[in-house]
């Protein structure tokens, strides 16, 4: 434990961090240690998780087969780093990752080690993309988030973000109403098809479609399977690359490894970062159908593509959870607990409705307003979540997959508590 | 050592990894472990390195120092993601930058922790710049690097890099000509400040200047103290942003902590990766003069931002490294040896030029064609080492700046035998 | 009558003129004499004109009273170019506009002389809105047409037009749902506005809206007065241009001056172009609310910008035509004969549909093969006419508003003629 | 003559004419008639015109034969507008202008009738090299002027006028330096060279130099011969198309009827507009090599694309003035008494200098305040002229090229008292 105090910490932040910072100001603490789905901080006190590093820690905190392995790797002077040269522990990674994850699924993929961050991953498709079409247009949709770098940011849809860039082009990227943005009764499918085949539309002929099965950010906004399957038929009849962004939904948080696992779909591209590495640690890859994986070498690089130590854990992970059926299941039986839970505390808002799927769900409370002060008030009660959603106005769980269910039951409670607590009160208006 | 042989686990990456990477291809064997300046493959085989991560490994690899750091932090459950919210890690880092980065220089930089690539700070240094002063336009110089992602790769000079785009718009930057780019006669400065004081020279007024003091993929160009000094001086004058890239001369490659370090100047921003982390773990920093520090919260995010583990490295690092003279000094005595050693190696070849600073060294060989045989012959022989340039005409040496003087020099050895192998035999015409 | 025969004529064409030339190509004929609505061609025949220069000619060709005019000027060496000088022409002309066509709608707009062709007027429409909103994104409409130039070209739907950029950036512009876009069942007004309002659509908020009330190249697409009621109130909202482009469907083309007038929106900006000198000269202009007029002088300029002869002519057509409520009916009589002989015509054709208002209709006959050889048996029987639509699908009547009443219908009898032997044919496979 | 006062004129124009306008502020009255070189305005002042419409009316006003041609044109009812349909009249101009302008020269280059602006023309041209190339970028020139609509105004250097771009991307354009952009000591064609040709510089491998050999509007820099022959040449080698913009100094203006006659080149393209209607009506033109007039039918069009009467003046222009050496020796006398006269008036101006060639030349005063100074104290005298440059500093001789020889001195004498009463008086600081 840290033999500074909470409050000294915090002058060093205010003196020489980067007003850009943001988490640390809905949890206003400073966290020294974490175990499974709780974190410790400084002075002392234990919080439930059920944000999971933005579902970058589906296996939880430090898990100890994973700290284990990389214990012994940096004990023995493994390669900490290695460029993008061969390593054993990169061919472990991928004979893993070839064995458990896409043989099974009859995937011919090929893995691009990107830079070790999810808007890496998400410039090397679409960049890739255009290259394999010889097209410019992308189509990303109303609410996705992709990433800041200024690729990835023009198919980010926040205005906010998008503000970030200063006034810079935001080029080549067409948004599109995603399934139900117009309400339920709206068949966006069909209206993007429409787009894409008037020759009048103005629409140009994409690239690619860029899309998230789930929306972390936007709301927790799920297409359907056949919406799914609609826009993956659209992309074959006319060579559109599909890629799917499974950064936030995949490895396992919307129910399966992949987001569209069952669906019958078959991604030209697949984008992987936050949980992949397993532990925490920054990986990013990107799989590409063979056919498309027309790099010169090195014409996308990066020095920090290929991080050596998250080779090591993500493949303890993979050997772990995914060799077999079994962690699935657990993930659908906590799914239904936390379909149980939500739909109780829905009850508590007039107007509140279920979002998302598998363990990637949440309840859109009807305004950023009081999303926020729920969220504020599970975190005085030792409970760390937070919201999304074009207005923030969606409370998501993202708890660690490997929550024990006791815990997981206690972490809904206190939400349940928190969402009590603040309908009770008035609230004042905006 | 693996257990497996190099051949298996080379079909692994021929079938699995994609045809993008790149450094596999020199230098074609399974690396196992690595300590200090040397790296072990997998059938037993050392070599010396003279790549260094490409300047990711300033300390060489797996520093005891570090190692046990991180082995500590690890196995007592030290958080390993924590998003951008307070650690007792960050706190740490933060207090030792300060103490023995910023404070000597009396420098008032904040950090900002951007995703963990050096194009994520480069695309965050360009988006403030833009931010704060309202203008669109950037001044990238010719040979610079600076990143893959689309507003970094826009500020990239190489033609294969920018034709990964696809197509995709690579606007709002202007190229101007690096000191020498047209010879040393000609005073680029001067052109430089005309095109941006004539108000019809169609180059709109620039947010920024961003250089590298010494153009590490561009072929080792060092731009001199006034040259460097006259940007400074355009960039006051007229209210542009100066954003040194400091993410392969820096953290003592170039001679000092920073490239710029004596030269005068106070850079607005300054970008840093690489060999931040100390071990080579992914880690990247924007520093940011405070009253330019205008981003709201989380306007620029990443999930992986403020690797907490490189946060524990890279503050030993400090500590160990740049408290105190000593380690400068012994950086300047080894930059000493590299150019005595370069100069009696350019005498093999007419016309070779000496390029470069500090440790950051090399020898232009007049065509690509030969720089990569000498690079080859030196791997045959145990030495890895790599090319540079917009020809690639230019041997870079990047040794580690911990390497131990005998190693060193036995290294440079290696390459002068691999020199005069190559320039004794006749070289095939392209 | 020209003294060279047919041949010889098309022999310099062959030779001299670009391959982008094409009514010629429909119309393979040289043409020498125009009187009202009849065209002579070099070898004698005559024609009747459908097309009336794409709605250039509404008063038909070389009105005698506007000759009259022109003539007189010339004779008298009346300022044939003055730059944006001040001249009696150009006051006379501003004094007439003012008059009969601003004054008694309450219109407050300002005239701004922009280069004369519509896409210049386009041009300046859009760069103005860009200065006033400080915004960059413009929300033009599928199956809009608004000229070559690459920002008026960004705005048009076409994508033979825009394959013409080669590829450069048609940037800075969103395509939105037409009125209908998706069938009559689907509200696009609503999903424009959804799109506008959400904060995560990624469309940002736009400088404008610009919007043909009748599309005349896009398949003859009306907007319900509801619909374009609707656009102005959300553009009014949220601080929208709204750029109504009438070079086509205004003067008179659809019914009355302005394509929108009684429908009781405001236009921000309005383009005019086509038939505004009267005589099918180059003219082009752009109104402007006075507090949106804040152009610095010459900031948007261009040499032939307010085009002398032209003004005597515009002159001359206020004076004569839109001095009183006359020619709104007669143009409302024969819209109303034409409404029934496409009726009529239509019934020739299953699922053929009518489409436009006012004299600005055709009928949607299911494809664009069909339409041509539609046209092409009209114009082999001395009828001048085309097609319009993102598949060529439409045959428009364009003919001249001053068309008397027998030519009118006898050319209509020759289209219904030409439609008749078209369906009594075969149609090959396309 | 006007039968209202300039008074009441002017009302109007405050009242209904956008703030855009400019010239009228310089030259404050209300014109009426104007034949030759001189102009009356209401008040029966006369002016001698040495502005010309910017170079527009290089035969005069009003020529007596395009006057009695177009009225006997008109008075029969010739084809006033008809679109790009065959016409005898058109036919007539391409006959004119291939016996009397190409084939003299060897050229065999197509004419691509574009809207009738030069920004038009300009537009065309870029957008076909793009498709030529199938590259993106285009280099255009410090101080150079090409139009305003978006794709031009990206090649227009004057940051006043780019700025009317409110922001929209202004993009796929590099800036090179002119001739003499950083002293008579620098050789910009060098560094060009060296620019495009080092695949690290940043600079996409262009589609097209757009370069005017005299800049009108850019300060009357004029293009050496060598410096030309080495741009063409650079092109040749890199498979770049030049365009020479020859709006401004073509038809005469600068010597012959191109700007590059004699100069041994043989551009790809020639923009033509402004005189080119020979009577100062909106007409331009493109000249293509045929080998690149790779346009689809209606590709790139517009309404009033061949503008009729035009072709009707135009081609007595090219008879009259053209077809033999008559009218280059006159303009070539009249250069001389131009040059000699500049020189005596530079002479009362400490470090004054004569710019331009041919009758498009003028003096820098070495500030835009004494240039306007000049300008408006010549315009009180009864003389139109008008600056030009970067910062408008310098006294811009277009007289038109048939201005009587008497008329001519009379004028310049009227500019030496202008400049001699400027000078005696001292200059308000800036």
């Amino acid at each position: 434990m840290s033999t500074v105090s909470t409050a000294e910490h915090k002058a060093i932040f205010d003196r020489r961090e980067s007003e850009v910072r943001s988490y640390c100001r809905s949890f206003d603490t400073v966290f020294v240690k974490a175990q499974g789905s709780t974190l410790h901080d400084a002075d002392g006190r234990t919080y439930t998780d059920f944000l999971a590093g933005c579902s970058s820690l589906n296996y939880g905190h430090n898990d100890p087969d994973m700290k284990a392995a990389l214990i012994e790797h940096i004990a023995n002077d493994g390669i900490a780093h290695g460029l993008d040269m061969y390593t054993d522990t990169k061919a472990s990674f991928l004979e893993a990752f070839e064995r458990i994850v896409l043989k099974p699924r009859g995937m011919d993929h090929k893995v691009m080690m990107t830079g070790p961050t999810g808007t890496n991953a998400v410039e090397a498709a679409i960049k890739l993309a255009r290259k394999v079409t010889g097209r410019r247009n992308v189509i990303a949709f109303t609410n996705g988030f992709h990433g800041m770098t200024l690729g990835a940011l023009a198919c980010t849809t926040n205005d906010g973000k998008r503000a970030g860039a200063g006034g810079a082009a935001l080029s080549d990227v067409s948004h599109m109403p995603y399934e139900g943005a117009f309400g339920e009764d709206v068949d966006t499918l069909k209206q993007i098809g429409a787009m894409i085949e008037n020759p009048s539309s103005g629409i140009d002929m994409p690239a690619a479609f860029i899309v998230e099965l789930v929306q972390g950010e936007g709301g927790l906004n799920a297409a359907s399977p056949k919406w799914t399957r609609g826009i993956a038929a659209l992309a074959k009849k006319h060579g559109i690359m599909l890629i799917v962004d499974d950064i936030q939904a995949g490895i396992g948080r919307s129910g399966s490894f992949f987001s569209f696992d069952e669906m019958g779909i078959e991604p030209d591209m697949i984008t992987l970062a936050k949980s992949l590495s397993g532990m925490g640690l920054p990986f990013a890859a990107l799989l590409v159908r063979p056919e498309h994986d027309i790099w010169k070498p090195a014409e996308h690089n990066g020095t920090f593509r290929g991080n050596t130590h998250a080779f090591v854990t993500a493949r303890v992970a993979l050997e772990k959870f995914w060799d077999g059926d079994r962690f699935k299941r657990e993930i659908a039986e906590k799914a239904e607990v936390l379909t149980g839970a939500l739909t109780r505390i829905a009850g508590y808002i007039p107007g509140a409705k279920l979002k998302g799927r598998g363990m990637m769900q949440g309840i859109d409370v009807g305004s950023g307003e009081l999303a926020g002060q729920i969220c504020a008030e599970a975190f005085r009660n030792g409970l760390v979540i937070e919201t999304s959603g074009g207005h923030d106005e969606v409370v998501k769980v993202l708890a660690p997959l490997t929550t024990p269910m006791e815990q997981f039951k206690t972490g809904l409670a206190m939400l349940e508590a928190a969402v009590g607590f603040c309908v009770a009160k008035p609230i004042a208006a905006e």
